[in-house]
């Protein structure tokens, strides 16, 4: 029965048998964190060949003659572009190698563009103002990093198929100080929003008042499917902006750290010709090059992009009975009390939980009372701050099954707790 | 017999020979690479084991119970502290572990002081004018990453046992401008000097008129002695900065580049507490953390430190004959001509030729026309600038002993010509 429905007392009796059921749960020794897209353990377990691609009597050449254990190299080996651009559906020379993290890439990204500006452009450093356009709910350490520049952040709404692209285009075109956008086009985290084709069509057709204005491409989920046959197909960024006469306007980045280990993969960006070598002048000075034998490694392993594909459906098979447990809890002890909405996605590695307004710090605080992490009510905005206080991540790769099902247990009473003492205020 | 004292004839005579000899090095199809500090391969060769640490089967949790599979843990693993600890002669709680690049961690460093300040100082980019330290001859990848942030270098004197203190002193109580120095106190690049425990001390009781001036103390070749019994120690700079008063003055840097693989090792950094909070704070945004597995790899294959010392004696066994081969043929054939001056390290990767004033460019070019690459003339001086054009730096490492013979031959034939040519031009 909806809980709207409800009379005061009935809500009240329901109340008090919650609150009973919550001390109950207080009461367990429980140690639950659901706070990070970690993958489980098992999902880890799958890459453990890893460590058998080489010995001590291997050959640890590229394939271009190059020996992988010296210096050299500063934008990676052939087969480790051929390998990203497979994954990322771009051309090898569109690809730089980094290190063992697209965050980092990102990072630096932002930090050259604030230093030195892009392409020629006045550093960012150098302006009054620098904006920043950012889909809401979205990922915490993109808003961290645009923050810890300075930049002044926007929310954008997040709809069912992208970004409100009525909004990116208006603010685009009319404010030359707005200099990009963070997007997470496939399995948006956290919601799994898929960029539709018009949205990405109109992302790359955006007519920027700021000639330094990039699209910030984050392909973070781009071969992370759940499912064998049904896999969101998105446009190729690059290839729209070049057609829309925008070759330069998009940076995409994908990274191996939730195919085989977490930062201890291969990291990639694509983008223009003109970008990468434009990058590449400043990347000589920052680095000599990155982990070569590590790129060796994982093509090595992998093989080809077919063997990239099957590799992720093994973590498909074990991520979603975990989201499973999850969304039968939430459809059997949320859906009739109606008292909140969540995401059902095909990829990544997250469910979005929007809860009535004003009550997700209370729901993630209970949790935690109850000994639950859960990503902080408010980082999936910028500067932390849930303009509603409605939305919650819920990260269920990491713990196990069995684990799952108590932390959605734990989840649903304090969304019903919290939500009823909303009720009863007002 | 000295040059200076043959008749212009007698030179002229020489002369026609010595081209006669580099006529036929030129008709040879010379091919080497002198140009940087690469190991040789037989030196790689003694690293193998690293890939037999791990297989499919092993337990690759840290001592602290960690998955090092995953994500977390920002600064480091605790073994991989203390092994970079033992081998900078620091406390563990001391060391931030990096990536893979010791010149990576030196440019994020001047990165985030340009973007952000040091400690809370003004950030270097809202600045006027940034000036910088730079003993000479040095290494040409730490001049490039200060030009690169537009950073004003100062020449100062590389003297037998270090800058020229005097110079340093009175620059930085003088000049709140000048915010750094960078300093390879050991084996130093290229000339091999090794840092007085006078200079070292002096050094650390700067009293500069920048809060947040900092020395950039390179150690790159701490353990990268060429004699069992022969081998430099200085004193602990992070020690001494907190005798006398400055103990956030100094950032050390080392890695296992040259230990074990280039650009395939662990990296870090050592400085004082509050430095590394403050570090830290940054990090966070910029990385979830580094490759902890390669960290555990490298610790597991050392053991401890007697493990790194053992193996450097490796290393030195294999540079030695090398570094003698040229010292030999610079005897053999420079001595008595009295036309040039190098040093003889006991440790590092170089030898520092400097030659008559004017001639290392011709020097430099010349050899490169026969089939020899140098680092270019001017490398070892900010902006490649060598005020006197005399300089030269010799990596022999790389080449095999009998390719540093034919090397050491075309070398000394160029220095031969390009100085008699000069000679006979005045």
């Amino acid at each position: 029965m909806s809980y709207k429905e409800m009379s005061k007392e009935a809500l009240q009796k329901e109340l008090e048998q919650l609150k009973a059921e919550y001390s109950e749960i207080c009461e367990k020794d429980v140690q639950l964190d659901m706070s990070r897209g970690k993958p489980g353990a098992d999902q880890l377990d799958l890459s453990m060949g890893l460590f058998d691609v080489f010995q001590s009597t291997s050959d640890l050449k590229s394939e271009n003659g190059l020996d992988c254990r010296n210096y050299g190299l500063l934008d990676g080996l052939p087969e480790a572009k051929r390998m990203m651009a497979e994954i990322m559906d771009v051309k090898p020379e569109n690809v730089i190698i980094y290190g063992n993290s697209s965050l980092n890439i990102m990072y630096d990204t932002v930090a050259r563009s604030y230093a030195e500006g892009v392409m020629g452009s006045t550093p960012w450093c150098k302006l009054d103002q620098v904006k920043w356009l950012c889909p809401v709910p979205g990922y915490d350490r993109h808003f961290a990093v645009t923050e810890h520049f300075g930049i002044e952040m926007i929310n954008v709404p997040l709809l069912e198929d992208g970004p409100d692209m009525d909004m990116v285009e208006k603010l685009v075109s009319e404010d030359a100080s707005i200099k990009g956008i963070w997007c997470i086009p496939k399995y948006s985290n956290p919601t799994g929003t898929v960029y539709s084709e018009e949205v990405v069509n109109r992302m790359a057709a955006l007519k920027p008042a700021a000639e330094d204005f990039r699209i910030y491409w984050d392909n973070a989920y781009v071969v992370h499917h759940l499912y064998e046959d049904n896999q969101a197909q998105i446009p190729n960024i690059l290839e729209e902006c070049e057609k829309a006469g925008n070759p330069d306007m998009v940076y995409e980045f994908a990274s191996t750290s939730k195919v085989t280990f977490p930062g201890v993969g291969v990291a990639a960006m694509a983008t223009s010709e003109a970008n990468v070598k434009s990058i590449k002048a400043q990347m000589t000075v920052q680095t000599i090059g990155h982990d070569k034998i590590n790129q060796l490694r994982h093509y090595r392993y992998f093989k080809n992009f077919d063997g990239v594909k099957a590799h992720m459906m093994k973590h498909a098979a074990l991520l979603r009975p975990k989201f499973q447990a999850v969304l039968d809890k939430l459809e059997s002890d949320l859906r009739d009390a109606d008292i909140a909405t969540w995401t059902n996605p095909v990829g990544g590695y997250f469910i979005s939980l929007n809860v009535m307004d004003g009550c997700a710090k209370k729901v993630v605080q209970m949790c935690k009372d109850a000994g639950m992490v859960l990503t902080g009510a408010g980082a999936t905005f910028p500067y932390g701050k849930d303009p509603k206080d409605s939305n919650i991540r819920i990260a269920p790769s990491f713990p196990t099954p069995k684990e799952l099902e108590q932390a959605s247990e734990i989840l649903v009473v304090c969304v019903k707790i919290a939500t009823i003492e909303k009720m009863l205020e007002a």
